[in-house]
């Protein structure tokens, strides 16, 4: 029922998915408004073999705070769908819906598999000169220790290998500078647990701003607040660039005819910027498969949503995560390794 | 003598200072090797009256370590360059040559007349859809507390007006969200000061990363991790959808004929966004005023950098400032307004 525009939007990404990569064996429960759903999938030609609803009249609105979602959301489509991955009905969840809380719930429900998280991590999947490169936490970490950037670091390799099928992603730290004594102490730390820690991760090194678009590496990996700030820097450039670009165009006869030549070609480069095709935030560091949508994704968006999810839970993401996880917890407990931090040792 | 091009790009960029802005009564002293700087002054056609030149044939690399270059600095032309500013004899300093050396030496001969910063903060001049916005700090004040966060705005705010000639700019925090509760401490504190503390600015709380190109404020205030981070992704943003418009335009005939076309188009479109335009990035928080040109800055870019010194020497800015920040301390002493630090207490 999420996103801004509910049910034709998720119907119909189903429908865009199964299009497009098969979705051989695939079925999908549609947790929401049985009479809305039915309608969306008579039109969209889907049966009970591949859609089935369970139904629900309580939905969690776009603009509930998360706590107050918390407290009151239970039995809601948003809270049903969640519950059925912690069931095991479902293999994961896609959702378009309220993300502060889809965040809450699904840590309320699944709960964290991380320790060093407060929240789910969110990555961005980010075009580059050379593909995709995976950028975490672009999310709600507002303040990530060493520890954090080190699970970052962990979940985004598995994420990135999973979902864009590379055998052996590399990792870089967003930092200031390439240089080791570049930047502060966390992002110092995080660097020497991720060289020493023999977690089998392909880390190279601090990698600069310049080098996101550059595809430098396959996984950024930096704290929520930074990675906030630069993605929704990015967005603002790229609408800033589209913006006099589409002004140059249109300014006079000429550079209207111009445009009209290259059409074509315009259109095929924005391709290859379309959020659409990049649409699908898995929330990392859950016991469980969490895909966010962007709320005002289209048909083709939500189906990009779905397939991230289910080529999450048919790999051995969790299974993977989980064990390096369980790895960074033994070399932060090695006294010799790192200090010890009375803090930290109450809370593992 | 600094820069990727040397004399033949200081010298030029005099030349295009004084071709675009008259410079009228404005005139040069030019450190460096009397030879080489003679034969670009005679090019040029500029006499003693505009262009004084002072010898040394020491130079600091542009790879050499800023600590290095502190100790071994002394008498080349780029410590001579300050020492004038020091001794009065210069109202401003130019420089294109080694950031982290220009900062250090800056430091030791001018001293920081703000007393958070740990270093000069820099402003990035940033093309947006409302005209140009500053944010600082982009460089080497890699954690900010809420107190430095203070001293940007201000200086921001000083800088803005005295070069852009905005009587009142709007000054915003860059944060994750534009929530009261949003953000990590430092951020908070730091809204509380400005929102309390009677500076006359014009605050308008929180900003986005997408506010930035957007041009929502004149003035965009954050750390100078994050500001670094922001700077270069846009930077890497940028040249990723000019590759991509490349590619586009150059895709096949049709392609390149609408190129042809709408070229006048293109190009007016591309000066928007000319770093030239916008090269000359002044190290705020000094007794004095420095302007740091792009290494690989051409002539107009060099003159675009001393306009920016002609036009902070010729205001107010460095009384203005002191006032404020005087403001500041007398804030941040009153144990009502903020609970004693006693870290801070004794550093003052």
């Amino acid at each position: 029922m999420g996103g801004d525009h509910g049910p034709p939007v998720v119907v119909g990404g189903v429908r865009d998915y199964r299009k497009r990569d098969g979705g051989e064996g695939v079925r999908f429960l549609l947790h929401g408004d049985e009479t809305a759903l039915r309608v969306e999938l008579t039109k969209a030609g889907l049966g009970d073999d591949v859609c089935q609803i369970r139904h629900t009249d309580k939905v969690v609105a776009m603009t509930e705070k998360p706590a107050a979602a918390m407290r009151r959301g239970k039995g809601s489509s948003l809270w049903n769908a969640i519950e059925a991955v912690k069931t095991g009905e479902a293999a994961a969840v896609v959702s378009a819906g309220n993300t502060g809380a889809l965040m809450a719930i699904s840590k309320l429900i699944l709960r964290m598999s991380a320790h060093g998280l407060e929240r789910p991590a969110i990555v961005a999947s980010w075009p580059t000169l050379r593909g995709v490169t995976a950028v975490l936490d672009v999310g709600a970490n507002i303040e990530s220790d060493a520890e954090q950037l080190v699970e970052f670091a962990i979940m985004g390799e598995a994420f990135h290998q999973a979902v864009h099928g590379v055998e052996r992603p590399t990792i870089g730290l967003l930092n200031v500078g390439s240089e080791d004594m570049k930047g502060h102490e966390e992002v110092r730390e995080a660097a020497r647990i991720l060289r020493e820690g023999g977690f089998g991760l392909d880390y190279r090194g601090f990698v600069e701003g310049t080098d996101i678009a550059k595809g430098t590496v396959d996984v950024v990996v930096t704290d929520g607040f930074t990675g906030n700030i630069a993605l929704k820097t990015a967005e603002g450039v790229a609408r800033f660039i589209s913006a006099l670009l589409k002004e140059a165009l249109t300014s006079g006869p000429l550079a209207k005819a111009g445009a009209l030549l290259a059409l074509p070609a315009l259109r095929r480069m924005q391709q290859r910027i379309d959020p659409s095709a990049i649409n699908g935030g898995p929330l990392l560091g859950l016991n469980g498969i969490v895909v966010k949508s962007h709320g005002g994704a289209d048909a083709r968006g939500f189906g990009n949503a779905i397939r991230i999810a289910v080529e999450l839970a048919r790999s051995d993401y969790l299974a993977k995560v989980g064990h390096s996880l369980n790895r960074l917890t033994a070399v932060l407990e090695q006294p010799s390794a790192s200090p010890p931090d009375p803090a930290k040792e109450t809370s593992q």
